[in-house]
């Protein structure tokens, strides 16, 4: 059975100090000259020989002359051979332009640094296989070191492949075509490689063959890379190759393993180097390479494997995961009240996003079945942690003007986690403790008033605050010209039209609902009315792209994607925020944004909405009867 | 009064997605293209239209024809626009080449990534002021963003002045002579900028004169560079002039702040820009950098300040401070039991080391007058956490052996942290609970047995195992041809000759005080008796650099720096391990090492050690009587 050859792993290169920051130290490093290399004066003064002062006092001062017993000095400087002592400027009397006196006798070595007070010449500066930090720049000079020997940088060959990618560098001279998918997953491998001190060489594309797959694996096998990555196109067709060829040139040592996403990842061995088949959907490309490409890199490097710190939060919901695979579920956190909560983003192994808004990332095992609700689990964590601490979090409704939040409470450093489950999930978030406030524009239809009614019925225990956000037209969203001529809630049961629909428990469809109900509509006749979709952008991403004739949805939501629309009702979407957290220097940042001019200025330039009471407290209206 | 000015703040600028890893945004980014942007299968198998397939069952199969109402499709392949489902592979039963089955009706859109899945042109991909990770990259290419617009690098010229310095760049040519430094504060500063993202300039070394200092801020505000540093020489004579340099071009804010050290720290403007007027210590000019740079360089980039992780710990020791004043202590970290011990090091602004060994720095306020051994502080982490975990604290007598130590559990992945406070003092810290182990050499002089009779006199309440570390000779460590002729005890009083100590509670001094006091020596005749040291390299290094004419110590602190030696006793140095922590497997790799014959090769070349029982567990004799 062929094995890893230790021989091929990096080998060791001398570069100067100066340029050295964070390169890995090869071997231990000793230094050439001691820390201070000469006596050197502490402090601003004279330098005298300490026995010359023995017996002064105030009574008896000692008399010194500059340049026979007593030579000025700054700090830093020579201590001259014949003196042994500082005597500080400050205690020293001058009689005459060259004579003083000093009434206080002095220890020898007083205000001396002495020669390898740091340390001595032949002391170890530095231990091998550390990562060379900026100060251990400077103790590397100061041991007279210009020039230091570290382990040469892992090179790693990422190969793409899959007929399908076109290369980034295509971009910004086209749009890629229907069918066409950027090929970025070597480029985020690329950046885990230099962030860890590993150098990447990205080849050119590979179509999906199993002959032009083996050639290029078997060209980097025997190149100077140190690692080779595969990186199949999301086509499962190429991971099969891969493993094909790495079995025709090598050994595959493992095909699959038991993880979510990742699954697809073989680990093989040819010419004696490590070769790396990674699953080609983008997020299971960058968790499968740090589960096992980055490891290999620090071994190479002779660093300890470096694991993200973890932290226990509590899960904001329930998380299902399937026996027999460990699953990684990524999360966005915050701090509410006591406690860190997790919300989980999406699974979809082919959405990047959800690492790019991802604050952490919760494992859970094989042996596990899910995560309940409130449950307290570890957490990896993708971000600093005081950024947590700066996380406002939202749970509720979605709109469009969330992101203009989350963009203006950016430049005041502070981050907004806004998780979207409709206005009554965001109310019961608040009774479960999850986030610190609810979006909701839940409509009391007897009365007119918006959420207060909703707010007794389901969380009568929770003190709260109810500030409006906006006030937002909410109507049917249509491709552009109106092609089907949708004019109103009748139009949905039409043969020939399509609905795209928002989840239950979201204000919109209590919307829908509530005028399908006025109306006598029966739901059962209306086509796409169970395909669910969980914001207003997605609504309009459907209609957009030919999944549906008709979505209703927010005006704003049409507009972004130069869509038409066709208006029903105009609502007021608003703020639920429970007292307890009200004084939150967050909060009050955050409603400070609300309140401002650049906010509302910014709201109103997405269309479809109203921003004349935009912060303001809504109390209940009195109980009639 | 003049102030900064804001438009000399970096702007922005646009760089290739590909090149843009940890550059800051300048602004939203939002996608240029939905992702997918394209319906795509997300399973292998085959492009139908959901309505086909309506009423199929087990009895009531449906057949499809390839290519007429059937298409075959990879995962992330284009589904044509004639289907609006997939049909995975596993679930279609051939019945001819080109004809299949299906049993089961699928809901439309099923197995398909929809257009804007994950997010929809014109959605924000990334906020403002986000630092651009490796997902950061793909999700923007994926956006089809092939370039964004990021803030300029905030550049920074690092001025050393200093008539004493030389550059780093003469290293190499020839050691630097007496009474010359070598300046590397820019070296270590301009690394700190980079790890910020910033770009640093360090500028020739300016002599220590007014007109010269204040020519090279002037030429520097007057360039492009957005922040200016003054770094003084270690001579309180060029912060001086730096001072005045900055009030005469422009406004010094502040000159001097209650920290220690840092202190002569000048904050000022000249041009409308940030002049910094750095301390000349190297531990000073990092921590005053740290402290008013970084944040400036953070601002200019429109990040948040990253204030470093803290966690709780015990100090080891009682950490005396000044009212009145910020004190930074560097410590060493380690986890004993269940808490992490801080053992302070030395506090020299002088001293690099203190900040390469630190794992950590406490903060003593000003309001504060030092912490009590034990007590509990907050440590702001220099380090990962989990290499506190992964550091075995010993406290004790110091031995060179225990570099060799350090470096071999290295390469395994474990860190030593050892502070040298004398074998008794190590004793003392295993009743205080904050080491893992003591190193002693307590020579019962009664039985000849070491260290037994000190742990039953000392800590007779723990439990302890004592293993062999080496046996060593103790010896005079004098000059190169022992100049002086020292060959025993009675030398030490000599008129002619001075002395260099150990501290007490030093095994070394309870040695020398023993044959003092047998021999009937009196101390207070001995020239240099008060003059102590806490290691061996430190006597040797007194004796090397003239400070004294002799030192007691081992022989291989004498054979590191060439120097003679004169054989006193060879004895035995040990380590103490409390049984509670004998198991642990740090310990355990611990001992592995020790036992290891590459150990023993290594230390028996420094010399002057017997490794015969190197590893051996030592019992106690026997109690007679």
């Amino acid at each position: 059975m062929k094995r890893l050859n230790r021989s091929y792993f990096p080998g060791s290169e001398r570069v100067p100090v100066i340029r050295a920051l964070d390169r890995v130290t090869a071997a231990p490093v000793y230094a050439a000259i001691s820390s201070p290399h000469f006596h050197a004066a502490a402090m601003d003064g004279f330098a005298v020989k300490a026995l010359d002062t023995f017996g002064a006092g105030p009574d008896r001062p000692i008399r010194f002359q500059v340049g026979a017993n007593a030579w000025p000095v700054n700090t830093g400087r020579l201590v001259p051979e014949a003196a042994n002592a500082v005597i500080m400027i400050e205690d020293v009397h001058f009689i005459s332009e060259e004579i003083f006196e000093v009434e206080r006798a002095v220890v020898p070595w007083q205000h001396v640094r002495r020669v390898g007070e740091d340390f001595v010449a032949s002391e170890m500066i530095l231990p091998a296989h550390r990562r060379i930090t900026a100060y251990d720049q400077g103790a590397l000079l100061a041991g007279g070191i210009s020039a230091v020997e570290v382990v040469e940088q892992p090179s790693v060959t990422l190969i793409p492949t899959g007929t399908e990618l076109v290369p980034v560098e295509s971009l910004g001279r086209r749009a890629p075509a229907p069918g066409e998918t950027i090929e970025f997953n070597t480029v985020m491998l690329a950046s885990l490689v230099e962030r860890v001190g590993g150098r990447a060489i990205r080849t050119e594309i590979v179509e999906d063959t199993f002959d032009s797959i083996r050639a290029a694996i078997k060209e980097a096998a025997q190149s100077d890379a140190h690692l080779v990555v595969v990186n199949a196109g999301s086509s499962a067709g190429s991971e099969d190759y891969a493993a094909a060829a790495i079995r025709d040139l090598g050994e595959v040592l493992v095909h699959g393993v038991a993880m979510m996403p990742g699954k697809p990842t073989i680990l093989g061995i040819v010419d004696e180097k490590p070769v790396i088949g990674n699953p080609g959907y983008p997020v299971s490309a960058v968790l499968s390479f740090e589960l096992f490409g980055l490891p290999t890199l620090e071994l190479m490097l002779g660093l300890p494997h470096r694991s993200r710190p973890t932290i226990p939060v509590r899960s904001a919901r329930k998380i299902p995961s399937k026996l027999g695979r460990e699953e990684f579920f990524r999360v966005k956190l915050g701090r509410v009240g006591d406690r860190v909560v997790a919300a989980p983003l999406p699974r979809g192994a082919g959405s990047i996003t959800t690492l790019t808004k991802a604050d952490g990332i919760i494992r859970i095992g094989p042996l596990v079945e899910g995560v309940d609700m409130g449950a307290e689990v570890n957490v990896e964590l993708l971000r600093d942690p005081l950024d947590i601490e700066r996380t406002v979090v939202i749970i509720g409704s979605h709109d469009l003007t969330l992101d203009v939040l989350a963009d203006e409470l950016g430049s005041r450093g502070l981050f907004l986690s806004s998780s979207h489950v409709g206005s009554l999930g965001g109310l019961l978030a608040l009774k479960n403790r999850t986030s610190h406030l609810a979006t909701s524009h839940l409509l009391d239809v007897e009365t007119g008033e918006y959420n207060w009614s909703y707010i007794r019925r389901y969380i009568p225990e929770i003190p709260v605050k109810v500030i409006r956000c906006v006030s937002r037209e909410q109507g049917f969203i249509v491709p552009k010209g109106n092609p089907k001529g949708i004019k109103g809630f009748e139009d949905l049961i039409r043969d020939d039209v399509t609905f795209i629909n928002r989840q239950s428990g979201a204000g919109t469809r209590v919307l829908l609902d509530y005028h399908l109900d006025r109306l006598g509509i029966d739901r059962s006749r209306i086509k796409g009315y169970e395909l669910e979709e969980y914001t207003h952008t997605a609504v309009a991403a459907g209609v957009l792209s030919g999944v549906a004739d008709v979505g209703m949805g927010v005006l704003a939501a049409a507009k972004a994607l130069d869509l038409d629309f066709a208006p029903v009702a105009t609502e007021e979407y608003e703020l639920v925020i429970p007292e307890e957290f009200f004084a939150d220097e967050k909060i009050q940042a955050l409603l400070e944004v609300l309140r401002s001019d650049r906010f509302k200025r910014r709201v109103a330039e997405l269309g479809g909405y109203g921003v004349e009471n935009t912060g303001m407290e809504v109390t209940p209206r009195p109980m009639s009867r």
